[in-house]
């Protein structure tokens, strides 16, 4: 099994794959805990598109590296997105990402190895999702730019918790903790830091002695009630980000 | 029974009664044809309000004035639509006129007495709905100002004639006269021009003859599907349209 | 092959079946054209579930006797419909009769032979649906009993029709001849008198000799859409029906 | 800022308005606990659409007055509900406090005072929901009137505490307390009784900071679920709810 | 009262009602705990049948025998499930279960006595859902047969504890606890082993009080959703069952 | 502006582009009428993620050569899809190729060139269809194989043209010439044989000099419903023609 040519093709994603074909994908820059930019944003929808289309991998594991998930943001590599017609790139790639997540092929185990406080969609897209004890969960970019949280975080939240807790924790941009979100239902497991990513593939291992078709059609199954909110919630979600993006160009100091 | 003060309350709306309880609400500007305004959007979802609380209201006409429905409009009157904090009032205001349409407690015969290439989807949301021989429909303002046609048109005309005639329709911008309309199935019966409003009080005064309970429940039987799809929808696509008339301030010659 | 017991266990409903699988239901009364009581409102959701089980069954053709499909309806035998209690049973049997159509793991060819004036749905619901030159459609029984249309009309001609000939055909009760249903779409053929019924079944036997599975999952795949539009509208439809009902009671000749 | 009219128009709201732009929408009965009567019906859908159209609006807390958020009905106001005709006017009037609640253009935070055992789906329906210690929820109407719990309680509680929780509570009529309510997950924040007022108006303030524009986009974005759910499932719930009532006209002692 | 026959028509359900009107159904296999089969599969839709057509059934108390609701399957009973016309069988009678139970005119209480490991989902869909102590919940048949867990399940665990839980109960085969099932708020009620039944009927004698037309209508209120839900994905979720089924008989030790 | 590498990379697919920014896209088999293999159902969906990549591309027609849209299909070639396993392949990229074709950022233009009886889907899901007067339209491969039509010629028929004409033409595999399609609203315009493709650019043409937000927002606006049905409907359709291909194995002579 030759290493494919997709794993070190972008520059936030690292790959690496198992004998077992697990599929450890981590976000990062440089090797360090990532920063979120266009770029990142540009590429994962099409590295999720090349994964799917990679039989060879049989289950996922979506981390981030050292001690944080997403905390940090390039704002302005996201590009002139007050304007809508660069908004628009924006939304059709946030919708692919969250639409390919759902469709893979294949389970995928989410570590919150540390503040998940940009897109934790992401992980709570995963079939399996577990935290490190020193993971903290908010919605702090939509807040902090002044546009709404529209891009999926209103729906997998709201799914996972109940309406209350998803309307408390993305109007307030409050933080909850590991143990927070393992009551909340929202994760399965807190494990000890050091411990997180390693029990992350553990449990894929099992996974990915399944047969193909069973993960594969297991994973729609289960996944069938958010894959159609996601196509009837998201778009109006991103429409209206895509609004409060654009009146910020009217606001006193824009 | 007097006539109730909301009756002349509103600059483009002309409301008469009969002693049969039929409602004659015509758009009009001074007397004549309509243009439509930003004040005709403001008053219209009011003026519905006031017409659903009037129990005295049994069955209702829902026409334009001389040998237009409504063609022509008053831009700038709308106010700074590429301001999305502005958008947002014409967004509210549209949503409520159709939810309102469809919430009436009584029977709207829709009567177009000429084209009615601006809101056709008023008389598309009718009960009954009728046209002189003279009508056209069509969807002017969005292309003619280059914003998506998402608040309604885009839910009615699929409703009544498919998904084919809808995209055609809205896409090119193209009437279609009476008699096609009949084809398509949007229109229920064709008549003579000068015919047209009586034959519609007609119809009305059979509905309005028809027990309360019987004419507000009818109506929400035959109308679930379409009132479902308004809320599912139109929200949608009036946030793209305010994502496309955002836009304006950043095309060419906006 | 033998006749199975429940051929002839229903005072309305006379059955047959050929060599080639092909079942043959006609309501009927004492042999000629039915006047539908609540006894045959009661037996037909449990004769859709006989035929269902009974493998034999290959394809039905369901049609009336003599010149009618259905325009007679003995009201008294309906019970007293405006008690609320009562009216449930009414409720419950009329949902079953719709689930049940369209869950049958066979393709059914409707015929109708004259007057489809009552019940129209049961022909609407059909997988191929054929007229006599002779058919008419409309809805009589509601607004001549001066209750709501609830019980699945108002779903399955919106969905073969579109929005504003469904509504124009329940709100005034005025009839369509064969040939404007063939306009609409509600049928594909009509065909003279005295062969309709030969039509059918000759559309039924080339149905009846495709594999079993494909029959079965063929009819749930072209009625999935109707399926989850009776699930979500009828049983409103129903409640709306039976609120009119109960406001019988208080009308002042009721 | 002057004193909108609408603030003393409404016989069992109390309003005020700060500095700050939040509204304290308080339920009473001459200045103590309220005691829900038909006229309290009425006047809440029109007071939500003034408090709507007024922009000085910017967030709103909603609560009871004195120990108590709601727990006292007074039945025969409500008007002879058994008459499915009479029914329809409550109906109308719930609809529309749903819908109105959910459609506001600014956040609210709902604040429990106290016993919470009637329309506790005001405060489900709050974008934050707090509670005093002493704060209990329950359906207490339904089951003393002997009708269904359709007016819209079945969804907010449903998709607040998922479906077991959900329909043991509507079942039994037994209340959880402030405690329970937080471990559902239906409240964000238990605080001291004394407290409960001023914390509600603080999170308000927060709120009420943001840009119009953003308070009512994140509010629709986080509605949206609620809002569709609304429109599908409560004309439906109250439906049967009118059947119940109808009902009763024919059980033993009614 | 005299005994009807359908209490003793079924091999693996013993019924027996008191003089409220409580009927207890528990699974069974020659008195002890159940060994759920085919026969079970065909059996269960049509007692369910049976049982809501009887007006004397009140309410239902469900359970198992012994110390144990369900947690032993004789797989071949089956069939030839790999073949997709014996599978449609095993299809409709699990559609038919689901659908019969959510539409049941009275509650039923779920009472969880022992293991309930092999179709949750009857308890799941109870109106009140108890459990003894030595309860535990898991999915166990579906991964040891290799096949989807989409027969209702999905459904069920999804709404009543949330995305993520469902989905790890079902990705992983993992037990729950009845003290968990609690704190996931699947449960209302965990109680001493010995007393789970008693307490169950205690539960169900309270409801069974109610009128029958709000036993009945309460029933369809609270479970609209499920049942919406159930129509539109357990079919989904059968259909990839199926196909997980059919590709054993290619598997390599199939 | 140079030839993107795309235009040529796929063996079915043939593309030109003219100075408007319109896409003409053509099936084919070596020059001439397409014969549909497997390689064209896997590179479909990926031709049209280039597609909709490429701002260059402004409007698009879709259209076969010489004759025929596509009416022969290389059976063989799409392997052993009686094997759920292979089966799921041909699942995947048939969902894809009708979402990224309801999810392209621009205007399609179908023309149908000849018989359309081979995946007439991909010609109803185009924005405007027009029609050569030697058009035809049916569902050949379906029936001819043996196995259901569910990968979304079921969707789009039944809200093009209602479900009574979707069944029979589904059900029968009988086809319609252009004339009937123009009267069924399938297709806008019948127009001469030799001038398909021109009149096919005109109207692309039109529709590429809107701005670029406006294509992509009007496509989306005027798509949203048919896009919510594919995602509901297709993969139960997709799953149900999987089990009929599954059961392929075990016909008699299959």
């Amino acid at each position: 099994m030759t290493t494919p040519d997709y794993f070190t093709q972008y520059e936030n994603l690292a790959m690496s794959r198992d004998e077992d074909g697990v599929l450890l994908v981590r976000f990062h820059t440089k090797g360090g805990p990532v920063t979120f930019t266009g770029q990142t944003h540009e590429d994962f929808p099409e590295a999720l598109e090349r994964i799917a289309l990679d039989r060879d991998n049989r289950a996922m594991v979506l981390t981030g590296t050292g001690d944080s998930f997403m905390d940090q943001i390039d704002g302005p590599s996201l590009g002139e997105i007050f304007k809508p017609a660069a908004w628009e790139k924006t939304r059709v790639e946030g919708a692919k990402v969250l639409q390919r997540l759902v469709e893979l092929p294949l389970p995928v185990v989410g570590v919150a190895n540390g503040p998940a406080v940009i897109h934790s969609e992401y992980l709570l897209l995963s079939d399996i999702h577990i935290a490190s004890e020193r993971a903290t969960y908010a919605d702090v970019p939509h807040p902090s730019f002044g546009i709404t949280g529209g891009d999926g975080v209103q729906v997998v939240w709201e799914e996972a918790a109940g309406t209350a807790r998803a309307k408390w924790l993305l109007w307030t941009g409050e933080p909850i903790d590991a143990r927070t979100a393992l009551d909340w239902g929202v994760v399965s497991e807190v494990v000890a830091h050091e411990r997180a990513v390693e029990r992350g593939l553990e449990i894929a291992r099992g996974l990915a002695a399944k047969p193909a078709l069973y993960r594969s059609l297991q994973k729609q199954t289960l996944n069938r009630n958010l894959r159609k909110r996601i196509v009837q919630d998201v778009p109006f979600g991103m429409a209206l980000e895509g609004l409060t993006a654009a009146d910020l160009a009217y606001q006193p100091q824009a």
